[in-house]
């Protein structure tokens, strides 16, 4: 007989109750999911469920407001349509069929009497895992913390239940919850348009789900790049906003952070999702309760840039100023992030009313040396603690291999102080090249094969700043012509991403024979860039986007 | 020969350096001074001058935009009131003639060519020490730091210098700055009123200057009372706002206390003087390049409570809504503090459009237990190092005798967590009982005798929430009625308050001999209470504020 460690038995139930969560009916076998699973849901929905899962937030909304479809019909199709993403990437953690049935059902009664609930009545939105639904079981990404059934909403479910959504599915997550990447006891979740890549993390659970259209939007988590890393691994639009106007009550994490604080913000299908979403939130008034908010509400910032405690955008004859980063001056991006940004800055300068200058990286490589020690000031001992006999996973030996030590109150306190100056220096640097906002890779490479996502930098920074920052699709995808031949690392980073690289971009002059199959494994990988804004503009950011928004997709 | 310690050769120095800062005209004897100085400037300046130095800064302000007063004969009136203010409590730290009339020519030339520089054109205003004026020595309260004169303005004074402001002092801190008095090398600050008692602290020179109308407005510094003891001790309005809607760069102090954040505020002579500072303030877009400020610009907030996210007074019928917190719990406040809340209750009682409910205090105790180690959790190491050879007064010596020992950063992480558990435990109290703002003493009691003051809790606590604090004049002075028999202590630091009182009241069946000559040195010292409104709800403060100034003075 085979001793099986406890751990994996325990595992093993809740994987078996997760998946019995799944209506038979809607489980896919595994001979018919295609390599890129994006467009699957086609092969599994009726043409008006396609049409149903192929709307934004936006036009669902509206479409249920003015009584095209029903809160039913909508929530039919998507729970057909997530059963079908998760038999393609492994994205769920749970999965209510019930629970969404009935609060549908209620949503439409209550149309029928009294008209729509909230701006988002009859729209069903996905949460990632440790953020509480009432009466959803939930995980912190850890085996020890599975189980719990919360009682109640987290204050950021709470506040969408209220605007009208059908919750209907948790997501899965990393072990830790800090890995850009989603592999836990439930598995690895893969990306939704390459079963060869990682779905990117820790909000992957989302990234698949709503990268496949098995959901709309989902809400997700990032103090180090947790939205947006999956926003752009998936093609999807992700925003993180300043961190003080986010009700973060009510998630059971293993940290608050405190030093590196994690916002709270969507992955989804739009842009104008990505404001919906905000005007909900920002007009709710959670500081009204939560003493830990800054009461600012939703700030109309027009596409001149006026608003929000500024007269227009900062360029000459009122043009978005863009500073262009193309490099944090550590990792430099492969190919097609490269040609990615290369092609939005030529799109932006035909534009007319943008100006786009350079914006040289400064304090990437000292920003992460901190960030990093500040996730895990005890050393990592609360989470070595929690894990128990759960074997810890390569990227979380890798994320707490630099701060093994438990730090001291001076050691943290100059940390800060270090922080604090280096917030200080780049809003300063910010600004004495004027401009509005930064344009930027959203890490080093699109998706990359499970296991090796290692580089948070180009993400990280912003939450140590405290920057709020979006992530959007470029519309440009990973192919053939993305080989490259890699100079000589310049450090052991960027030697990790060009290993990774040789068989992930399929081709390079030392591993010529096997640059067919790898090709294959990395085509068709979304890529996705990023958008950032100083600490509290977040609706300046917003406008700003709007702007690259016009010219997308590339 | 006597062998005198390097410390007093060098305060010797730097109080010559001062006193010769006055002009020989300017200086008073002795014999000149009243025991009650504040109505001192009547005698010292023509009828005119006298004018001048009793409008409030708003008047003030209106009159030098209207020509009726040129800033230069304003300067010289406060010039010469500042110097018989100094003559009577030793309350200037530099004193800047030159600087001052230069500056006022300056702007009657501007008023002249192009009119006013700025809503405060030509108001005298001073400064507490610590924070820089281009151009003026300053100390943060101890020998060691003395003599540095700033090449530039701290943001703070940059903003006022900016909006018209004449800067022509620098006044008195205690050593370590964390004194409610004021001593340190510079000797002891005594208060406007009563030569015996002392002037609060730690901004005890602006409370002695401005209470003597030796300036019309003063900016000072709280992180523990050290604007509002001034203010309720000296007859004064002073306002503590939230933190991070002002900016703090530019002072010069021991520790940057960013555990428990000092605020800026004035100290004046009037509530529509605290309005204007504000407005001045938060409309300076400080924001845009201190990126630790929030971006909150001045909220109108109208009678009725509307405005900066609320609909409206929280009481029945729109009115407005004061919990009546008369004791924090832990020191019961003597006879004049509990005479001035109830004549405030009856008046407001009786003014139709307010709703009183008692508002029984919490966590008085921990809290200044908690502020107290987070003040100096360092075991006060710095503090007593940067003092070196100067020895520690023994208020200094009090504030850090509960704080010997370095902590470590779980015993700094468990006090973060527990302040943030109350200050969310507050607020969800105070939004039970549906409340608009706080009544309280500002203290257990009025000004003391120099060296006695030493129970902060009444205004710390509101340091520790980070909720904006005023103090106002209720325009009621210590008098002969207000002995009275203290019951049993209920523990050291009642016994400390009664054992003060027993001599500082005038007063009790154990000092019955004494009385008379005590009864002398308390009379006429002025009572102010505090009115406290939630984190960022300055302006609906202020709004309240309005309410109470409706019925003062008492």
């Amino acid at each position: 007989m085979v001793n099986v460690p406890a751990y994996q038995l325990r595992a093993a139930e809740l994987v078996a109750a997760r998946d019995a969560q799944i209506p038979e009916a809607l489980r896919l076998d595994p001979s018919q999911i295609p390599h890129n699973p994006s467009k699957l849901y086609r092969k599994v929905l009726s043409p008006r469920e396609v049409d149903i899962v192929e709307l934004d937030v936006t036009g669902l909304a509206g479409a249920i407001a003015k009584k095209q479809y029903t809160a039913s019909e909508v929530t039919e199709a998507y729970l057909k349509s997530a059963a079908a993403a998760h038999s393609a990437t492994n994205c769920l953690a749970w999965f209510d069929v019930d629970a969404a049935r009935e609060r549908a059902k209620w949503l439409d009664d209550e149309m029928e009497k009294n008209g729509v609930v909230g701006p988002l009545h009859g729209v069903p939105m996905s949460v990632k895992d440790f953020m509480c639904v009432k009466g959803f079981p939930q995980s912190s990404g850890h085996l020890s913390s599975a189980g719990h059934v919360p009682k109640e909403d987290a204050d950021m479910t709470a506040i969408f239940r209220a605007a009208g959504v059908v919750f209907f599915a948790k997501t899965t997550q990393p072990q830790s919850i800090m890995h850009l990447e989603t592999s836990n006891f439930y598995g690895t979740t893969t990306n939704s348009h390459n079963h060869d890549l990682t779905s990117g993390g820790s909000s992957g659970g989302e990234g698949a789900l709503v990268g496949c259209r098995g959901s709309p939007i989902g809400i997700t988590t990032d103090v180090g790049g947790s939205t947006r890393n999956p926003a752009a691994f998936n093609g999807l639009w992700g925003f993180k906003p300043t961190c003080r106007r986010v009700p973060r009550d009510g998630m059971l994490g293993l940290t608050a952070h405190s030093r590196i604080m994690g916002a709270i913000g969507p992955v989804c299908h739009s842009k104008r999702d990505l404001d919906l979403f905000y005007r909900v939130l920002f007009d709710t008034p959670t500081w009204q309760r939560d003493i830990k908010l800054v009461p600012l509400g939703w700030r109309d910032v027009n596409s001149e840039g006026q608003g929000a405690g500024f007269n227009g955008w900062s360029g000459a004859g009122n043009k978005l100023r863009i500073g262009v980063m193309r490099d944090d001056g550590v990792v430099r991006p492969v190919k097609p992030i490269r040609r990615a940004i290369e092609a939005v800055v030529v799109k932006l300068g035909s534009a007319g009313d943008v100006e786009l200058v350079e914006f040289p990286a400064k304090w990437f490589e000292e920003g992460w040396a901190i960030t990093n020690q500040l996730y895990y000031v005890d050393g990592a001992k609360k989470l070595r603690d929690a894990l128990g006999d759960e074997p810890m996973r390569p990227l979380t030996e890798w994320i707490t291999s630099k701060v093994s030590q438990n730090l001291s109150r001076e050691q943290v306190d100059d940390l800060i102080a270090r922080r604090n100056e280096i917030r200080q220096m780049y809003y300063d640097y910010f600004n004495s090249l004027n401009l509005d906002v930064i344009l930027s890779p959203a890490g080093p490479a699109p998706a990359q094969p499970v296991g090796t996502t290692k580089w948070w930098a180009y993400t990280s920074m912003w939450n140590m700043m405290d920057w709020p920052a979006a992530v959007f699709p470029t519309g440009l995808f990973v192919d053939d012509g993305d080989t490259e031949v890699f100079p000589e690392p310049k450090n052991e980073h960027e030697r990790h991403l060009y290993d990774t690289c040789e068989f992930w971009v399929g081709y390079s002059p030392r591993r010529e024979a096997e640059s067919q199959d790898s090709a294959e494994v990395a085509r068709g990988s979304p890529v996705g860039l990023q958008l950032i804004a100083p600490r509290w503009q977040d609706e300046r950011l917003l406008a700003a986007l709007e702007k690259i928004d016009r010219v997308l997709p590339l």
